[in-house]
């Protein structure tokens, strides 16, 4: 209770299964007396190009635009676009970031990882030496709960998707573990759209269940073993 | 000669070094005798989010939008926004598809991702049961050029970052492998922006060198083991 949670949530139609989770994780952390705040990126229409439109005002090198060097000048001077800062504002407010979304392609949709690339810059989300254990957003816990088009046995080791965690160390290590945000274990279902509405039905349970005792859970050991061994 | 080359190009600065890279790419693949098309992702202000705006005129089912349903469908009926029909003829044409990027968060700028997410629909470049060796643009080739911020040493085994063979796998393996596209050895220039004149200037000779015996290269063995091992 009291613990703020921001779902970060990447599906273009609230009927749908992804809906349905995000619906879920709503009404039920809110019961538990967390305050949560959706940013619902397609309703947004939430940009996921990283442009000069990022930077207002001036620019650090008019000359040669380099992204990562203009939204780090930026930051540090308060020049982010807007729809930036309300990004930065809710996660240095949360204690917990929820990203629920369809795997497209062994990966998130472009426009969570558009949310990915303009939200967490330097400055903010991590700095010169500042990464990894150290990254800038230490205290801070994050899930990744996700729908497949593929199977179970598909992403398993030997499937031809090959284990499923190949695909979270981009996410998981790579973005939340390097920005100094602990990891819970994912959250993943697997083919809704091919099993029975019995089965889809279970599914939606089981993750109501989780949330229940989420509060109680360890964060995973985000090390190269855990994605690999 | 002959040959037809697409390069996708995820940069908004032509004087970057990935501008660079990609002049090389076009210089040398056109003075081979290649027909060579460019998509500049960032200059054609390519919309990367997936929306109903893909489809054009009435929908499969407008009670719950289902992207991935809605675009088979669409492309099945020639019914796909003019903006994607135009990037699945490039492809179509192409006998070597170059991707051409900075590693954005261990992973492709999220301008790049909306590509694969919109362009690489079902239909096109898989379908039931036709995917991976059966994928629908058997007969190409891919190849992942990109720069990255940290050193070899951080994406080596035992680095902080891992092997960098762990990213590739959702690219390679997980889109180009899964439509049936043969991939090329990556070409990886690592951090670019932290050493010297003369070695940026090595990097992109190596490059050169490199495109000038392409097209004799073999196919990874894009198999778990190639990543993983």
């Amino acid at each position: 209770p009291g613990k703020r949670v921001l779902i970060v949530y990447a599906h273009q139609e609230p009927k749908s299964f992804n809906g349905s989770l995000l619906k879920i994780a709503v009404e039920e952390l809110t019961k538990q007396g967390c305050s949560v705040t959706v940013s619902d990126l397609y309703a947004m229409q939430f940009e996921p190009r990283a442009t000069r439109n990022d930077i207002v005002g001036r620019l650090h090198n008019s000359e040669a635009f380099n992204y990562g060097v203009e939204t780090w000048e930026a930051y540090k001077r308060g020049g982010l676009s807007k729809d930036l800062v309300e990004e930065q504002k809710k996660v240095q407010e949360a204690d917990l970031l929820i990203f629920q979304f369809p795997l497209f392609w062994f990966n998130m949709p472009a426009i969570l990882k558009g949310w990915m690339d303009r939200v967490l810059v330097q400055g903010f989300a991590y700095d010169l030496s500042k990464a990894y254990d150290g990254g800038l957003l230490q205290g801070k816990l994050s899930l990744f709960s996700f729908t497949t088009g593929g199977s179970k046995e598909m992403y398993s080791k030997g499937g031809i998707g090959g284990d499923i965690r190949y695909v979270l160390w981009p996410m998981q290590h790579g973005i939340m573990h390097f920005c100094g945000v602990k990891v819970l274990e994912p959250h993943i279902c697997y083919a809704p759209e091919n099993v029975s509405e019995e089965k889809r039905k279970e599914m939606l349970t089981a993750w109501t269940q989780r949330l229940k005792t989420l509060w109680k859970e360890e964060p995973i050991d985000c090390s190269p073993e855990w994605y690999f061994k």
